[in-house]
């Protein structure tokens, strides 16, 4: 099978790698405005040639969209143009969907688009941030799977099988909800404290010296790329905000519980969050 | 050297292990309330014997207090009572300074105490937890030194070195702010999004799934015991008070600018958390 990859980031690179090590891919193409992207994409080897838009979709029997979300509002329809009738599968792997979604309901290729997201990723970004394995035993959302031709979503199944992703399936309005509550928030936490924290303590040095305590692993997220993550929160708005006013009311029960030196509803919100470990260990036992 | 550790949990049962396979103790005593973690720092070899506080206490060179700071607040006074005098020196580990600082700045056993926080962790705790090597490489905060002893200050400065840690000299009132912003919030950040996560998503394999897009990450300190924590934000609620205003006006500016799609200010934004990950990168090189 011969795939055209657009948008040689982290997760198209990573998904390159793996679709053509495990033989799911004869051939990969791949498709970026960036050069440079470009560039490193064929020099680690993560694709096989590059071409422009239409020659990549034309020559591919199964093109994977993995650009920003912004950039996907533009490319699906001018994609879906390419392939209508013929047979050609279409797959996006953006982190919102209701957005995208809407935006083709009545296009006539809609049935050969299958809308994808795949819970994987680092906090680094580009194709040289680009690793076998980052897929394996994770799990990927498949949305509004009855709007999709079967064989379309048959053939994307099996892509996600070869990366080793548990398939779920989520309504788009659904899967933004909870993708703002569980993912979008998680960054939003870790960009503000990265803020506060530089914005307190001016010693660097001093910064790196108290990190120990726990710092590192919340602030991690806060180094994730802009160019990703404020088409996110601005095209996912309405979930981010619900869930950001819910964080938002719950550090200040903290607030309100250490100003007034509540010990026992310290101790009890602390159980309950203590609960989310228990959730993620079972599940990965 | 003889050394008698009371609290025998994460860091007491891990600082136990180093100094004694590194052979900066020949001999030591655990004193802990709790007689299950006794007896499984007796199982794993943490330490040598279990005694009482007073016997433990009389047969050490070197008192280590590493238990939750409250329990600290009401043990320091106690043990500088048993030692004042003898040449004995004690040190503690807790994560908040000032309080216990003041509470026994005229005692006549105060210069052979050397304050101390120890910058490493897991969200794990108990003796079970204990590792080799989780201090080695990390940063250890020793407050107001010249309120001890030389040679007792140097006893300390050599354990840490003998663990491996980087010695930073600050003074308390300096370490609670810092601790705060730094450590401390990041728990609560943690803590929050536990909460909101769970109070929203009610299907906990869904939590689960999605967990992979950065969440596990961000919520890993959400496991740390209320036992440490509820006593650390009680006794250093004035920094944490201002940490978390700190964190929530930061939080309201991502509201705001998500909410009027500002995409610009958001990219700023973003681009600015950033720098946190080139701060901690460039220090650990």
């Amino acid at each position: 099978m011969i795939i055209c990859i657009t948008g040689l980031g982290l997760i198209g690179g990573s998904m390159a790698t793996d679709l053509k090590r495990r033989g799911f891919a004869r051939h990969i193409i791949g498709v970026d405005n960036n050069t440079s992207h470009c560039e490193v994409a064929l020099q680690k080897g993560l694709v096989d040639e590059v071409l422009g838009l239409d020659e990549g979709v034309k020559k591919a029997d199964l093109i994977i969209l993995s650009t920003p979300v912004d950039v996907l509002l533009e490319l699906l329809p001018l994609v879906l143009d390419l392939v209508a009738g013929s047979g050609k599968v279409v797959t996006d792997t953006g982190s919102t969907k209701l957005k995208l979604g809407s935006l083709v309901n009545s296009h006539p290729g809609r049935k050969c688009f299958v809308a994808g997201h795949p819970m994987a990723g680092t906090e680094q970004s580009g194709p040289s941030a680009a690793i076998s394995g980052l897929f394996d035993n994770k799990c990927v959302i498949l949305c509004d799977p009855e709007k999709s031709d079967i064989k379309a979503l048959n053939l994307v199944e099996r892509m996600y099988s070869a990366l080793n992703m548990e398939i779920i399936y989520m309504q788009s309005s659904s899967h933004d909800v909870s993708a703002a509550y569980v993912s979008h928030i998680s960054h939003i936490a870790s960009f503000a404290l990265s803020l506060c924290v530089q914005e307190k303590e001016q010693n660097e040095k001093r910064i790196f010296s108290l990190a120990g305590g726990g710092f590192s692993s919340t602030v991690r997220l806060a180094a994730s790329a802009s160019s990703m993550w404020t088409p996110i929160l601005s095209e996912n708005a309405p979930p981010v905000l619900e869930a950001l006013d819910a964080y938002i009311h719950q550090l200040s029960l903290f607030r309100d519980n250490i100003a007034s030196r509540d010990i026992s509803k310290l101790n009890h919100l602390i159980g309950e969050a203590n609960k989310i470990q228990q959730i993620i260990n079972l599940q990965i036992q």
